[in-house]
C-alpha cells in the first residue's frame, strides 16, 4: 500500500492567459453572469495550448490551497475520486489524460503501477469565494500522481492539460507558462522566475463580493456558441510578448509602480476581451468595477501607484500592493464597503492577520468620499506569495483511511 | 430681423465612433461611471476627425429632437445663447468654431453678417433619459446657423466641429460618417445612405435605465490622463472597414439578421476598448447587461436573431428590431423588468404607441426566466428612423420672442 497526501497553491495571474472555447454554456444567475468559458485563449482544445505566455504569482498555501490524498493499494477494488466530500465519477477524460501521461512516464516495472488507486481532494477554501480552484486541484493531483509513482522533472505540462492555468501552480514565487511552440504541447510548460521569498514585502488582498445578496431575481440560462473576439490575436501577438518582458523585469528590479500599471491594464484588456466575444462574457459586476475605481482614487490620493487590481472569471477583485499599503486600503475598503456589524471580524478576515486601523473620516470627506451600501462585499483573504506543492509527512494529514475511504466527508 | 427655428434628430450609432481624449474627466457616481469621454478615436482633437467610419440611424424627431431658434437682429446688442432654459456663456470654443465656419461659408455681403444673435435651444426628451443631446443640439444649431445665413451645399463637416457624430444627424435615414484623409478634415463628412423610408419597418427601444434608484451612496471623482486602448488601432484598421461594408448591404437588402449581429458585436466591441483604456472607462451596469442577455435570450427563443442591442456613453440599452417584433420584445422586458403600479402607463411608455400584449407566463417559467427586481428600468422609448434637420414654418414654433429672449424658461 502506498499513500500520499499534497498541498499545491492557488495562482493569481497578473499576465492573463484567455480561452474561449467555441461552445460555451453559461448562466445568467440574477444578473451576474457565470460562464463556464475558463479563461484561455487556446491552440488546441485537449492540449490546453495558450495563444500567448502568462505570469502569476503562486499564493501562499497556508492561506488557501487544494490538499490531495492518493492511495494505491492492491486492496482496492477499483478507482475512486472524492472532491470536496462528494464521490466523483473516474470517468473524466482530463483526471484520466493525467493519469494516463503520468504513468507513461514512470517506470514501467513499478509493481503498484497497475493497483487501483482512491484519490481524495479538498479546497481548504471556501467554493463561495468564487476563486478558481481547478488550477490548484490538478496541480496537486499531478504533484501527488507524480510522487507515488516516482517521477522526476518537469510536470508542469501534465497538470496543464488537467487545467489550463494548474501547470503554473506547480511553482511557487512568480511563474511564467511559455506558451511553446511545439504542436503536441511538450514546450508549453511554466518555470518559476523568482522564488516566493524574492519580493517578501508584496501582499495580496482577495476581496470577495457578496454574491448572496442577489439584487436580482432571474435566472437566465444560455447554451450558444461564441464567436472569438477578433481582437485577441492582435493581444497575444502585439501586447502580450512587451509586457511579459517589462512585467519580469519589474519583479525582478521590485519595482511596483511599473508591475502595478502592467497588472491592471492585463485585467482590464483580458475583461474587454471577453466583452468582445458574442455573445459578450460579463464576469465584473457593478461591485468588482466600484473596487476598480476605489483603487485608482486610493493611487490618485497616495499620488502614486500603490495598489493593483486583478479579476479572474468571476467577480472577485484581487489586489497586489506592498506589506506598507495593507493597513491604508484596507481602511478605504472598509470605509467604502462598510460592513453590517453581525458579522464578525473572524469572519470577515481571513489569511493573514490584518491590523485594523482606521483612518480618519474627513480624508475621506475632503475626498468627497462616500460609503456604499453595507454587505458589499462577503470578506476580505489577506495573503502573500507563497512556495508550490509539497508533500505532508505527517500521517494525520492523510485525507483517506487505511481502506481508501475519505476520513470525513464533511468538513 | 431674420428668425429662424429648426428641429434636428438624435442618431444611434450602429458602428461606433469612439474617441478617447488624453486628458478625461470622469466621475464615478454612486457605481455608476460617467464620463466626460465622448465617444470617439480621434484623429485631431480641435477638428473632431474620426479614426474610422461610423453608421448610424436618424431618429424620428417628432418622438426626439433638439430645437434651435436663432434671432439676428440689428436691435440686438449682444450674441446670446440659452440652453434648455439656461442662459449659457457664447464663449464656447466649439459653438464659436460653428459659428465662424458658417460665416466663412456665406455671402460676405449679407447685411446682417454682422449683428448680433440670440440663439435658444431645447431637447423635447428629458436629459434624465442619458441621451447623447450634442448630437442633435450641434446638428440643429448648424442646420439654422446655415438657413439664417442662406447657405446651401455641405454642412455636415461644420456639424462635425461642434460635436463629432453631430454630423450624422445632419441627415436623415441610414447615415455614414466618412472618416476622410485630409488633415484638415475636409472629407470627413457624412453621407445619406438611404432615406429613412428605405426600410420602413424598422423599429427602435431605448431602455432608460432606472439612474434614481442608487445602489451606492458614493461619489468618487477623479481627474485622470488616459492611454488609449492599444487595440483601438487593430479595430478601426481591420475590423471597422469591413463592418462597415457588410452592414450598408445589409442594410440596402433589409437582412435584419446580419444587421444585428454586426450592431451587437460593434457595440460590445466599442464598450470593450472603452474597458482597455487606462482607467478603464465603463459605461454599462449589471442593468445594461442583463438586458443584453434578455436580447440574446429573447433571439435564442425566436430561433433567429430578431432584435439587437446597442449602447452609447451611459447604461441605457438601445434596441433595433422590426414592428413585427416590437410587441413580443415588450413583453420580455415587461416581464423580465416589472415596473412598479404607481407609475403610468403614460409616464412608462414614450414616443410612438405600443400595444399592450403580455406572454403568456408559462413561456417564462419554461425557459427558466424569473422577473427581476422593479422599477429598474425608468421608461421606454418607442421610435424608428426619420428625416433630418428641417425648418418650422410656423411661427408659434420660435424659441425666442420679438426681442430675442426665450419665451418660456421652464419647460
Amino acid at each position: 500500500m502506498k499513500i500520499v497526501t499534497c498541498v499545491a497553491p492557488i495562482n493569481m495571474a497578473v499576465i492573463k492567459y484567455c480561452k474561449c472555447p467555441w461552445l460555451i454554456f453559461y448562466i445568467l444567475t440574477r444578473c451576474e453572469i457565470f460562464f463556464h468559458c475558463f479563461l484561455g485563449g487556446k491552440r488546441d482544445d485537449d492540449l490546453i495550448l495558450p495563444i500567448n505566455d502568462s505570469l502569476s504569482a503562486s499564493l501562499n498555501t497556508h492561506v488557501m490551497c487544494a490538499k490531495t490524498t492518493i492511495m494505491s493499494s492492491p486492496n482496492l477494488k477499483e478507482n475512486k475520486f472524492w472532491l470536496n466530500g462528494k464521490e466523483q465519477t473516474f470517468n473524466s477524460p482530463r483526471l484520466n489524460s493525467c493519469l494516463k501521461a503520468i504513468k507513461d512516464r514512470c517506470d514501467q516495472s513499478l509493481p503498484h503501477l497497475n493497483w487501483s488507486i482512491s484519490i481524495c481532494s479538498e479546497n481548504n477554501f471556501p467554493t463561495a469565494a468564487g476563486l478558481a480552484s481547478s488550477a490548484a486541484g490538478y496541480a496537486c493531483l499531478v504533484y501527488a500522481l507524480a510522487k507515488l509513482y516516482g517521477i522526476e522533472g518537469e510536470i508542469s505540462d501534465i497538470a496543464r492539460q488537467g487545467s489550463g492555468s494548474a501547470c503554473r501552480s506547480i511553482y511557487g514565487g512568480w511563474v511564467q507558462w511559455h506558451k511553446g511552440s511545439s504542436p503536441l504541447g511538450l514546450d508549453s510548460i511554466a518555470q518559476q522566475l523568482f522564488p516566493a521569498n524574492h519580493w517578501p514585502e508584496m501582499r495580496i488582498l482577495i476581496l470577495v463580493v457578496n454574491d448572496t445578496r442577489k439584487k436580482y431575481s432571474s435566472t437566465i440560462a444560455m447554451k450558444r456558441s461564441v464567436d472569438t473576439s477578433t481582437l485577441i490575436h492582435h493581444r497575444a501577438n502585439r501586447v502580450v510578448p512587451e509586457r511579459i518582458q517589462t512585467l519580469s523585469r519589474a519583479i525582478a528590479e521590485k519595482d511596483f509602480a511599473t508591475f502595478a500599471e502592467i497588472a491592471m491594464k492585463d485585467s482590464n484588456q483580458l475583461h474587454a476581451i471577453c466583452l468582445d466575444t458574442f455573445p459578450p462574457c460579463v464576469y465584473m459586476n457593478d461591485v468588482s468595477h466600484a473596487i476598480v475605481s476605489v483603487v485608482h482614487a486610493f493611487n490618485e490620493y497616495k499620488n502614486d501607484i500603490k495598489a493593483a487590481y486583478t479579476c479572474d472569471a468571476g467577480s472577485n477583485v484581487c489586489i497586489y500592493l506592498l506589506e506598507s499599503e495593507v493597513q491604508d486600503l484596507v481602511s478605504w475598503i472598509n470605509y467604502v464597503f462598510p460592513k453590517s456589524a453581525d458579522i464578525t471580524q473572524q469572519e470577515y478576515y481571513r489569511g493573514l492577520p490584518l491590523e485594523q486601523r482606521n483612518m480618519d473620516k474627513a480624508v475621506f470627506e475632503g475626498l468627497n468620499i462616500t460609503p456604499f451600501d453595507v454587505d458589499l462585499l462577503k470578506y476580505i483573504i489577506h495573503t502573500n506569495v507563497g512556495d508550490g506543492p509539497e508533500v505532508l509527512k505527517d500521517e494525520q494529514a492523510h485525507l483517506l483511511d487505511d481502506n481508501g475511504c475519505p476520513k470525513s466527508l464533511h468538513f
